[in-house]
């Protein structure tokens, strides 16, 4: 594989939640009252559409849970490219197993390579600026480790995981605390060295107020490409300058070329479509 | 509210998770290190385009686990229709703590509501025919139980919620059966009277081999127009029968029209993009 | 083994809930202090009265999660009929390890070997009518899909699971839709192609009421047998006919022979005595 | 309430598992369809059959968790006697919320109300006699502390509740240890002085061995009416005596007439059945 | 190793919840980034000073639970004593995962090695005479059954677990009660065969009081050493007494050879420091 | 109270788990057993030496989950310094609940205070120098986001969270990696701008290799005071300095004037001794 999984002590409980609710409370009944199925079964998992894998580390996770005798063969693993048809993997195993374990595994993967491929889509689009793609808060519950990981996978990089994790001043901060000064030098005070501190601007009158007191990011928030420009000027190489705001892949280009250093765009985690992928039976 | 929320006890499990994620393990630093916010704030959920409401149910519980004393009054519930800029609900409380669970509330709303818009033109779009729409078991992994309650706020129906809620027989189930007639029986045996019994055809010859055994629905899984329209002539009122495989938005009339009784897109569930929604403090 | 186990991603939770009542806070305190106990054991696990092994599954992964490394050898699975003395299967291991998930093992199959062998009493007083025995929703706390299991293993068939399972329509439900009519018409719409729909009826009154409706079946509840007679001669073949309320392993072949297809019975979960089940050092 | 109930923070996940199990993963999907049911309902919550009422305390927790809203008015606690017919506690609240909760309540009402009316027969039926009823670790997997409970509220005292809970040396024990000397010394040096030393004999030739070690407790396991009178004679005061075995109601009195101290009987949780419950609408 | 260790259905969740505090949400960002860490690894966990090993059954779960592949040799078991510099186990295996478990390793053995290495040092310092040192209930919330078992392996013996593990009448209790005569009878009728009963006592005259009534121990509170010799004097071998109160490494044993039985020091567990210990890569 | 709490969602976890410790499986059988204890009881929290307090927040959720009508007044919030005697608050409800929760609530503050109190002895004895103090990952296991925030409440900063939190390249990294410069450039590559990147550096040397290339932080491993100070000459205001290894309360003023920025102590969290707190019925 080339990227290593998330660690299985953080993937075990959505699995085990997603087993259960495809499986809950009486297995599979079909199998059970059709089908004998103690044959083996050998089949591969394809794409049937071109993307970049991911949630592979999730979905082998339940099929080990269901059945951890199933032989595993991965030929492409999370991070890299498949083409329409490619196999990204092979099992051999008890028929029963495979199917009760497919449709969780099916799930995680084709919604998690959906995320890593438009990641990509984004990361093509910026390509030649100095512009890295980066994602938000804006997850589906319960899999913000996992769509995180997808956004890097696709080659975009990560924004904060939680509130707990980098201080992010918006509006509603500054007006609490009185300024931007006052903001930040609180910020400034409380966090500490593993802290990164990121204040949100909306004109390039805070962006100038802000930037003597050296906060390490700038969120310009919905600017039009002239004063994006603008604030990379005043700026320079003193901070680093995130776009954000309304960010689509017919609009990303052009704001890499600003030249900001990271735009970031909630569309990667909230809005990608499934990439097609089936298992099929040899 | 138009629709019962689901139970708070089967909520609960996933919103705490979704809570966790944005604020393990030490809370909104921001707010903490720069704001006292023990201002008291007013805040309107709005749709910023128009939609589905869907997701109330968990967005409200996420907000009362957090602070019960948030007083919530809610204008457009679960179900409803709502046009760009109309506003949902209104929040009074603390403002820490209405910023606490802003994202996760917008995230669960954004996510199941994109379902439910997503279904509201799915079921329009076949307005007049006799066809209802339904999904499938591609959901989100661990979000199946709101999933499936947005395709109903949507106006669709619900498939099986899981392998162990009802029987659909496909190719290998009959396959490992050794026949079509041998697997039916074995489903009618096991199933009892509460088991509703459905067998996968992907040709008329199959499906002549199913009427006769009188199982409850056949799915004619990718099947062309004409031979839709053939199998509904073969079938009459006999069995319920129902069109899956590659459903889309700008197909789904000329496959109602063929006089099938249900339509099951997996894209409901799996390729809804987001509504989008914000929340402005007033 | 006979019957496939349910998957243990469903058993686990309460197979460590029982083992955890049985071995917290210390564990064994009396083998820790009293013998070293690193010696082997070879123990088997016995019948001492007749009956239907049921919760073998629940067992083995009680004894797999204490010491995998534990050899066990089932001669008897579950489903099967066992005699009095009968060995059900054989543990070859650490004795600490055997002792340690010993009471664990027995109280599972002994609460559900007895479910299964009543179960099976019940089925053979019918035997040679149409009737199926069911089970209801009256389970053990916790232990609903053990129990429904047992009652399979028994011979019988399962009622619905939940109250989100199937629709049952009762007496309040029809009175706060104001009528059997509407009731039925709103259950139809809601229902979809994926749930049973029945409807609970005290009298042949109201029996003739529903059939016109064609829900898929009827409950006949706490009907005497002249009446039950009679309601199966009115619905003849449209409908399947359930009867239920108070049924007795001493009457359940008379309500049988009245001719409804399906007998329910509480006390096949709610008072089924243990099976007499002991562990014996070889 | 005569008892105090268990605090919620034992019994709320159990709780919260037999409510899944009857909602999940949709709720009480017959009301939402069929009836609006935001009328009012007032319940009474009934005995049919004359008991010892147990499981108030979890089945109001229960129907708290649902709806905190609803009203409760308790008329017969847990531990005190209820006739047939007996109002045990009205309900007024919404219908639709005291429906949701009903079977999960009767449920657990009826198990555990079966469990404590059984041990005061056993307790009457030793009445005048010193010996005392005290149950075994053979209980329902998962509802060990309810039982347990159960059984103090029918009049009977707790055995230990699990294998950490108090010294309990049997046959296999006294083999690896290479006899009663070596193991009841082993024993009194690990316990300290909070944990009670029991000894399991056959004999009346064990006995004699066990007792000028002085143990807490010596059980007497599966002996005749003769011997059990002969080791009481022996033992005097010197020790307590319990006898156990094959423990049924129309015997446990001859043997409480030996002069033991306890006697256990597994049946108390193992296979006592139901008390007949039930809900009725006002 | 020479104790046995806890099960792991005890210790499983805890280490799990450990694991994750260190893992979650993203894995071991440094390495995942900087190093592929594909190489073997060869570490040896070494004490830094000298004591008593403990915590080595949660440390070796948890290294486990990361790769069950990692190959573990152990030197000095849980509750041996380990010079500083000593080897107490070796591990082979992926760099990756020895790292990712390393911290949750060394902080259960070093916490846990702490409290057995303090309570060897209060056990030696009453050599010689008939005292033996138990615990509290003032544990770290969530490790009291791993401190505990430290405890334990430092050659100490264990108070109650729990509220519910034994009876200890106090201050409060008495006076609700209305007195020690009432106290003791009260809890004497309930606790039947399997519960130590202890009072506590601050006086002479309280213990004269309760001596008559023959509890199972007596607590003597904040006693000064004349009065604890009196109170010897005074119970003889009628009871067991247990001094307690502010005892420390430098008291403890004058306080032993007042006659006293046990000697209970929360110190052990509450404030013990950590023992130094270490992991070094080959 | 001077600092907020962690929130609910965060701490309820580990509250549970510590309420079962206490409370599984049968309550408080003492007060159960000797005294009604319907009376009300007005207590008093207490400081029994001087120091910060801390964990009150976990405190207080512990008593609202056992009883949430106890009414609580705080005098002496989370984070303020409180004298010996001095009441911290007071609780006024059921002697029964509070005597359930009061054991728990101790363990939590008395812990937690603690290391507040610790924390802040090491912050005076830097106060003058610009040397902040700083914790570690050596934490308690399950008890870190509490025992980091006590460290807040101490007057310290928080060192990363976990090993997904920030970046800190360590010798076998670097060896990994093949170079100082290999290993920051991937760090910089892959962190993005969330990520904070700290090295380790064990000599002056080391230092000077990697100062060109900018990382956030430099970590001075177990340096003397002479390095130290060389060190601070070298790196002047280009990086943040933090100073580590065996840090002591009576030499950490001595690292602070050599003019680090930071001073990371594991003493804090591991070895601090609990704060003295009783509750005092008035």
């Amino acid at each position: 594989m080339t990227f290593p999984p998330l660690p299985d002590v953080i993937l075990e409980p959505l699995v085990r939640l997603a087993l259960l609710e495809d499986l809950a409370p009486a297995g599979d009944i079909t199998s059970d009252s059709v089908a004998p199925l103690n044959t083996p079964m050998h089949a591969l998992l394809r794409a049937r559409a071109p993307g970049v894998v991911a949630g592979l580390d999730a979905a082998l996770l339940s099929l080990r849970i269901v059945d951890p005798s199933v032989v595993v063969s991965v030929s492409i693993g999370d991070g890299a490219a498949v083409e329409a048809g490619g196999v990204i993997a092979e099992f051999r195993g008890a028929a029963r197993s495979i199917l009760m374990a497919e449709r969780t595994m099916l799930n995680f993967m084709g919604h998690l390579s959906g995320i890593a491929t438009l990641t990509r889509e984004y990361v093509r689009a910026v390509a030649g600026t100095r512009a890295r793609i980066t994602c938000t808060r804006k997850t589906t519950p319960g899999l913000r480790a996992l769509e995180k990981r997808a956004v890097r996978l696709g080659g975009g990089v990560n924004h904060r995981f939680s509130l707990a994790d980098a201080i992010l001043i918006k509006d509603n901060h500054i007006a609490a605390a009185g300024g931007v000064r006052t903001a930040l030098e609180r910020a400034q005070s409380a966090a500490g060295h593993m802290r990164v501190i990121e204040i949100e601007v909306d004109t390039l009158e805070q962006l100038r107020e802000a930037l003597p007191l050296r906060p390490d990011c700038i969120l310009l928030d919905n600017m039009d490409l002239d004063s994006l420009r603008d604030a990379v000027a005043l700026a320079g190489d003193s901070v680093v300058l995130e776009a954000s705001g309304n960010i689509r892949l017919d609009t990303v280009r052009s704001v890499a070329e600003t030249g900001v250093g990271y735009i970031s765009a909630g569309a990667l985690t909230h809005s990608a479509p499934r990439l097609d992928l089936g298992l099929d039976a040899d």
